[in-house]
């Protein structure tokens, strides 16, 4: 059991959009990501995911409407709805999933990391 | 699916030791509390809990050591591990931990509540 200081583990790393996984309870993942630019469309068929942001603006596209984020708003996206990440600036967020939850849903995209990193 | 400002919702309430829900996903609540002075030893057999600390200091007391989180600190509490939380001021604090969670475990006391409030 050890704590963690989440601005500490966001200076362990630059790379945009490669989740980094910093806690595991109850079959969750509580996940760090930089992001900026545009992510692309994606759902998770199976997986709710929660977007916490910490430092920035993300916009996060539906198919109908936008939502947008600042800093200390929270989002849960439900499992099965089609959504966009949009970052004009860098974003730093804390995000909840299942350990099931694969970075683009069913999608294989240049973008998609197969595989979590520890941190 | 609709935004929430952790901030705000922190405004609508001044109780202590009573956490309110701001959110569900995948069968785990995410909640905030505001909590001041010493709360009861007790653990949760079945349910890993997550403490993040959004204000202040928070005391986290366990059989054999203790440990301090401060603001941007988080802490996985495994299931089963005794804990007693202590604020000397006033702290605010998010929690992320399954529906199926007992405000004080197995243990009835005063503090305990019994139905958590969404808000």
């Amino acid at each position: 059991m050890k704590k963690v200081n989440i601005a500490e583990k966001l200076k362990l790393f630059e790379e945009h959009w490669s989740p980094k996984i910093i806690g595991q309870l109850n079959g969750q993942e509580v996940k760090i990501a930089k992001v900026k630019g545009e992510f692309i469309w994606h759902d998770h068929a199976d997986e709710d995911e929660m977007f916490l942001i910490i430092k920035g603006t993300l916009k996060l596209e539906f198919r109908d409407h936008t939502v947008t984020l600042e800093e200390g708003e929270m989002l849960i996206i439900p499992r099965g709805v089609e959504h966009k990440p949009i970052a004009m600036e860098e974003v730093h967020l804390l995000l909840f999933e299942p350990i099931s939850t694969k970075h683009t849903g069913n999608i294989e995209h240049k973008l998609t990391k197969k595989y979590h990193d520890h941190i």
